[in-house]
């Protein structure tokens, strides 16, 4: 595992360098997703469901952002898949020049699926295009069904949406018809995967559709 | 209701304001906490919680932080208790300037408990002294146990650290013997508290802690 201290380059603005890894990843058809949500989603759960599914016929890397620490980096290691670590030195979010430094670590031809795990956070990480090619969100049905609309930055930029610890809903009073009203008048066109990540219930479907994306993207070089 | 959209008066420090707003709360006999946590870690819920218990015999008032809406305020407002909310139109966290602005739209004089609920959000606003004569986070079992190392300044700079949602224990595989030797190796003098808003459990004890240290307040005008 490779670790790195990103110092910010505040010159080039954080598009140009978005636009710029964004057009290098489209060249050698890496399909990229920038995984968002708050601490204790299941963010690093779901990747590690994700990679399970996948690694037998995708070559997968994965970018963990984090504040300090090597924790989930670790556990997406154990899974067997090349990992960058960026610790953003107590930053709240990742950026375009560190996705851009990062990459300098990778053997980027290999790569068909390139995942960026964004720190923790559900306000300042939707503000920065990492030059993915989707936003996917996870929301974990213990955070309840009132968050897309008192954060919705996020749920807006988002491709994908996944609801994830589907199997705690009993113990709870979220309410799923609340979520997809909420979630719809933000953003028609968000595809909502449900999931747990315990139970494996709709972990096929998820990677089924991200499989197809890279496919997709690997036929457009 | 209130509520203000604040802008931001960059041209005094934050801690210069909330130096400021603090001794107008101590010459009041103010006792004021700082609620912070993840989204959907239960701020509101512990508050609404904190508010059925002490009402009738502390007068209570509630600044609560939210990006765009007045969700969490209405519901506070539903408890009867006094509630100004702060709109950051999109910004991560609360600062002592929009706490400044806040207080003049309260009968202060009256108040013995000013409760600010921050920005759900678990890094960025631990930067920023909002006048409190304690921070306060609130982790749910949900999250993780690995929270606190992963985000380790607001749980290094938090007098109380309230564990919620302890009733779901049961579902997760989170480790209360992980977390405890965690958080004390961050912050020896943390006191923390176990607590569920569902099953009410653990809230008679909170409610008490704080309401002597209302009192101790109230002595040492």
């Amino acid at each position: 595992m490779k670790q790195i201290l990103v110092k910010k380059d505040i010159l080039k603005s954080n598009d140009e360098i978005a636009k710029k890894n964004r057009e290098a990843f489209s060249q050698k058809g890496i399909f990229s997703i920038n995984m968002l949500g708050s601490p204790g989603a299941g963010k690093t759960s779901v990747l590690e469901q994700i990679i399970k599914s996948l690694k037998a016929e995708v070559n997968m890397t994965v970018i963990e952002g984090d504040l300090y620490t090597t924790k989930d980096a670790e556990r997406i290691e154990n899974q067997g898949v090349q990992v960058i670590q960026v610790n953003t030195g107590g930053g709240c979010h990742l950026d375009a020049s560190m996705i851009e430094e990062a990459i300098k670590y990778i053997e980027i031809k290999d790569v068909d699926f390139l995942i960026i795990e964004n720190v923790g956070n559900l306000v300042c990480p939707a503000s920065y295009d990492l030059s993915e090619d989707m936003k996917v969100t996870v929301l974990s049905i213990t955070e309840g069904n009132d968050k897309p609309l008192k954060y919705p930055s996020m749920f807006q930029k988002s491709e994908i949406l996944i609801v994830n610890k589907i199997d705690l809903i009993e113990h709870t009073n979220f309410s799923m018809d609340e979520l997809y009203n909420d979630i719809k008048s933000l953003n028609e066109n968000i595809k909502i995967f449900e999931i747990s990540c315990r139970t494996g219930e709709g972990i096929n479907k998820l990677s089924t559709f991200f499989k197809e994306k890279i496919k997709d993207k690997r036929r457009n070089i």
